[in-house]
């Protein structure tokens, strides 16, 4: 078994990249597996080191996910390199052992309401199922450490807010049930930056030695200043995703996940090494955008570059 | 002369709306005198109540604001509504103090090359010159206060880094030639959240009682979150424009200003009361969408709307 400070320093600033797991969900097309190698390869040669690269689902339905075996072995080869996949059910979850993945991502809804219209199974149910991938990775001697999200977890699309008690209560729970890392989610945009820092700050708190995420959503554009005050809070884990890519479906016309090109900038103005660097990244950027026409593809640093003039680069 | 307090008081989150002043700088079209006149009653009504409606510039050169006189008196006809204009020169400070205007805006640049590029004088002859403003203004008996903002306080499109050290001297000229109020501009958007921190939280200390106002723009994504810092860092006013509307010459491929309406959501989350409804503000953007054809308009807000389900709304 892995242990979680070895894909996650303590201290040190980790950006996740979703692109090719959450960044998928809801595009209408998507990359051959040979353009996710690349996309893959040029992020890594950028300094990308944290892959979030698919969903162990039935690929009838998600053929976008079908190649979630091949992205992980491509995560596996580039050396440092850390792949993370999801994980919905039982099912998933021994399809995921079978693989080198280095972590499993799960996912418990922060109501009710969306925990059954989403995944159709209680929050308890959700949280037993944690429980037991923790005990199934255990007895297969399995390295891989177990991601729990909480969606939701600043506003739901169908409960609409949400006590920020009900998120602390899932967090003790998950962390009873084992898993390695809490991550909280704004899935649909809800959240300022206040409230990000309250809840981060409690999370951390509950948390103790374990990391958290914070997973943030640009919606109502909010998200950097979100992830900005996610990392005065404490917070070291974040995700984001190329170009912005990915929705949701409870989120009509609304944008996706954070900016990583503008994640990584925002990280550097605020003294946090990324070990990113940005020009290389717009190359990966490139591939995606070639290989998905007609998807929205945001971002300032892509439009703008960093500040000329000024010797500005990120910290490689 | 009106007390700097009567406009802006201590405490109190005031957002200037620039669109039909910084908005209109670059853009290739411009609304008429009567559809001005409309953004503005718009806005009133959603509770808008600081406008930057112009400059006193040769219409020649800039037709756009060939009716800064008129909007002036569009503003004063709306009880409790504030009217400013931008000078850049005497002429234009004379002319500015032929009318009925609450606040001429005078600008200085943070650095030599810039101050001498743009407005083709020193700092410091520009700094004589607020001077010489204060001094006219104060012998013509005139209400109007003077808000003198300094454009590439966190960076220059020709210089590239500013030293803060340079900006505190600058603040301090200022202060002492009788400025009313102190702007920090991030003209080009070069800004990360922590100097804004920094800049503002010296700024502020330097000014004491009088207030300082914050200008940015969202060229490199990172305008919200440096707003949510310089209001952190006890920052009370700040710029925005309609739909982030207006550039820079300096900064080609930029967006504008950061987006009003996306700032006022930023504020609420933040429990800053703007007094501002986001709905009424969505019938003048409509307006000066409707009116500049072929012009980009950003914001998430209105793309998305406040967050559903939650009962939400601006503080009315």
């Amino acid at each position: 078994m892995t242990r979680v400070g070895d894909i996650y320093p303590v201290e040190k600033v980790v950006l996740r990249e979703v692109g090719l797991r959450d960044g998928l969900q809801l595009t209408k097309t998507f990359p051959s597996t040979d353009t996710k190698r690349e996309w893959i390869a040029k992020e890594y040669a950028a300094g990308v080191r944290h892959f979030e690269i698919g969903s162990f689902l039935p690929a009838t339905r998600f053929p976008q996910f079908a190649d979630v075996r091949e992205m992980i072995e491509t995560v596996t080869a580039h050396p440092g390199a850390h792949s993370a996949a999801l994980t919905l059910n039982e099912r998933g979850l021994k399809d995921a052992l079978q693989t080198d993945v280095d972590e499993i991502v799960c996912v418990v809804s922060a109501t009710e309401e969306h925990s059954q219209a989403n995944a159709r199974r209680s929050r308890d149910d959700a949280v037993e199922l944690v429980r037991m991938a923790c005990a199934v990775r255990e007895a297969a001697g399995h390295k891989a450490i177990i991601n729990t999200g909480i969606s939701m977890a600043f506003g739901c699309s169908i409960a609409g807010s949400v006590e920020p008690a009900e998120v602390f209560r899932l967090v003790e729970k998950l962390l009873d049930a084992g898993a390695d890392i809490i991550g909280l989610a704004d899935t649909v945009g809800f959240a300022g930056p206040q409230q990000v820092a309250d809840l981060t700050g409690q999370t951390i708190a509950l948390a103790g030695d374990q990391p958290i995420s914070v997973h943030l959503h640009d919606t109502r554009g909010l998200g950097l200043a979100n992830a900005s005050a996610a990392l005065d809070t404490g917070a070291r884990i974040l995700d984001a995703s190329l170009g912005g890519l990915g929705g949701c479906p409870f989120a009509p016309g609304a944008t996706g996940n954070i900016v990583f090109e503008d994640l990584v900038f925002l990280c550097e103005t605020k003294g946090f090494a990324t070990g990113i660097d940005l020009d290389a990244l717009a190359a990966a950027r490139e591939i995606a955008e070639a290989s998905m026409p007609g998807e929205d593809f945001f971002g300032a640093i892509a439009r703008a570059g960093p500040p000329p003039n000024t010797g500005w680069r990120a910290s490689v």
